[in-house]
């Protein structure tokens, strides 16, 4: 079976990745989801390896410093994060996998998985970043100041991305129909289809 | 002006190409069109230029020896073929431009121009592409059987190329779209989004 893609979708605060993802996972039903690991204790219900993986304090800082866990955050005193097995049972399923994430999260994903696609998401312009941070009202000057440095810096990586894709005002549909587009036409790069070459001839030989 | 792309399609003998080619060209009229080079005469009406640029037999020969003609063919006694200022002169406007061409004249469309998107097309198996051939009617027993060895030569110069694109049975508008997402894709790879990214900050300095 042809191996599902990682898609990796990054970008600035402001850049509007929660929603474009959002927006994707509905367009997109046959997504692969991933279960996360986590620290804190199964509410009744949970089911273990369903809704997560439920694991200590120490064994969670032991796959973080083995290179198990993806990416995670800490949060009200737990841990949450994605196990790097995870992503390997959904593509090996044929599935498609997309994360969003932060951009130096997405350079880190790309080390482990070169054949990941990394996509940039970016707003027109660093003014309308800026003025989307201000739209907000809820963060300080500082922080919106601290957020457009970050900004600058991030946009430096962006040689480790393989798309860039512009979210203008009101343009979340194009976003998600241009990232499907990515999606359908990197399935069919040649470096994905040897599978399809090496058996071309088989019957006729 | 961002630069338009260069996209090859190849395949071998009974792969499609050129029925995916004519609809590919129907389905997007603001694709360039490069005029070719030739040495037969003008006809009445014909403008230089235009309709061809008409030049004499040394001077294509000339150009074919100096890499200044992209690919060429040899028809009743005259060559046609594509100047490589052609191609320059048509991207710089922005306009992307699809050239139909055989699997070793992609490869050195490639090698000329890196950034070209090269894509292969094959229909799904070897015993049918036979069928094809088989099914104009037109080829000895001979030819087919030579025509398969060549395009399993040609199969492993795949990667080569960027793309691999599935030509089924009465699949050529599937074939279309799926080219068609590749183009719009490839417009938003990061190596050819550096105008964009250094302009990002600009009013903000």
């Amino acid at each position: 079976m042809k191996r599902g893609l990682i898609i990796v979708i990054s970008g600035p605060a402001g850049s509007g990745k929660g929603t474009v993802v959002k927006a994707l996972r509905e367009k997109m039903p046959t997504l692969g989801i991933s279960v996360s690991a986590t620290t804190r204790n199964p509410r009744p219900g949970e089911v273990e390896g369903v809704h997560y993986f439920f694991i200590t304090k120490e064994e969670f800082e032991r796959r973080i410093a083995s290179g198990e866990i993806l990416e995670h955050t800490y949060y009200c005193d737990n841990y949450y994060g994605t196990p790097k097995s995870e992503l390997e049972r959904i593509t090996a399923e044929g599935k498609d996998i997309i994360f969003e994430i932060e951009v130096n999260g997405a350079i880190q994903v790309k080390k482990l998985f070169p054949e990941a696609v990394a996509i940039m998401l970016l707003p027109p312009s660093a003014k309308l970043l800026e003025s989307r941070l201000r739209g907000r009202g809820t963060e300080t000057e500082e922080v919106i100041k601290q957020r457009l440095r970050r900004a600058r810096d991030e946009l430096k990586l962006l040689h480790h991305y393989d798309y860039l894709v512009v979210n203008g005002e009101n343009m979340v549909d194009d976003c998600v129909e241009l990232i499907k587009d990515i999606i359908t036409s990197e399935h069919s790069r040649t470096s994905r289809m040897t599978d399809f070459a090496e058996k071309f001839f088989e019957d006729n030989n």
